[in-house]
């Protein structure tokens, strides 16, 4: 099930968390779904020979995981992403488990938004993402069945 | 191919632009890239029933098309991301083609940085997103083949 906080039930310094670890099959998706499907993430040949040593995620993989935390659960379904500012400070490698840090910084009464601070760092502590969301609250109490995703099946 | 600007070849106010249509499948891969499976992007009568009126992309899949349009276009490959602002001011549909245009806005020799504005707009030219991305220009020239997905089977 997936649930969500409203405006109202809202609390300054409230956190949550979301973790995902990225495999290849994260990249190829991504690549998919945009059309960036640049060397230094599909082509291990190529990304050795570059100064991060190997391939790496789509930065914006990163920052898609930040979405699906305001999205699943902090204020979770019925948010309204407004805005989202982001610093990329270190490259994700695969096998590499990032864990997204979410913390409500601000309140704001006249159009039910919140300013949410976040960070995403590695398995080692390491800072790779930040950056402060601004969210349309949800104003309504929502509990809805996570829908289930069609198999994806990628290679021949 | 896949070609790009370095940092000395970029000049301030060139532009370029990138453009995808979304359909179920570009929601699916975002969905399952980022585990963001909310009802508002994968369940018709769920989202029929919202101020939206259907189904919505994910808002970082439209912020995903600005980081492939830096990647693939200008400057291309070898560039490094270093940070981005986007504001969301419009829902994408199933159906919409939206069309990312970049303009190089400044270049900072000290690090090789430039910045650049992106804005996303629709087919019926309403803006949808903007912002402003900082990203590490290449220096070295870089022509490379443009590597083939996997096949991507969705559904049994």
């Amino acid at each position: 099930m997936l649930s969500n906080f409203t405006f109202d039930e809202l609390q300054i310094g409230q956190r949550a968390e979301y973790r995902k670890t990225l495999t290849e099959r994260e990249i190829i998706l991504s690549a998919a779904a945009s059309g960036d499907t640049n060397p230094i993430h599909m082509d291990e040949e190529h990304a050795s020979g570059t100064p991060f040593g190997g391939r790496i995620a789509h930065g914006i993989w990163t920052a898609s995981l930040i979405s699906a935390a305001i999205a699943n659960v902090l204020p979770g379904p019925g948010s309204i992403y407004v805005g989202q500012t982001l610093t990329f400070s270190r490259p994700v490698k695969i096998g590499d488990t990032i864990t997204i840090s979410l913390e409500l910084l601000e309140k704001h009464d006249k159009r039910k938004r919140v300013s949410i601070g976040c960070t995403g760092t590695n398995q080692e502590g390491k800072q790779i993402i930040s950056g402060v969301a601004e969210v349309q609250a949800p104003t309504e109490k929502l509990a809805l069945e996570t829908p289930k995703l069609p198999d994806i099946k990628i290679g021949s």
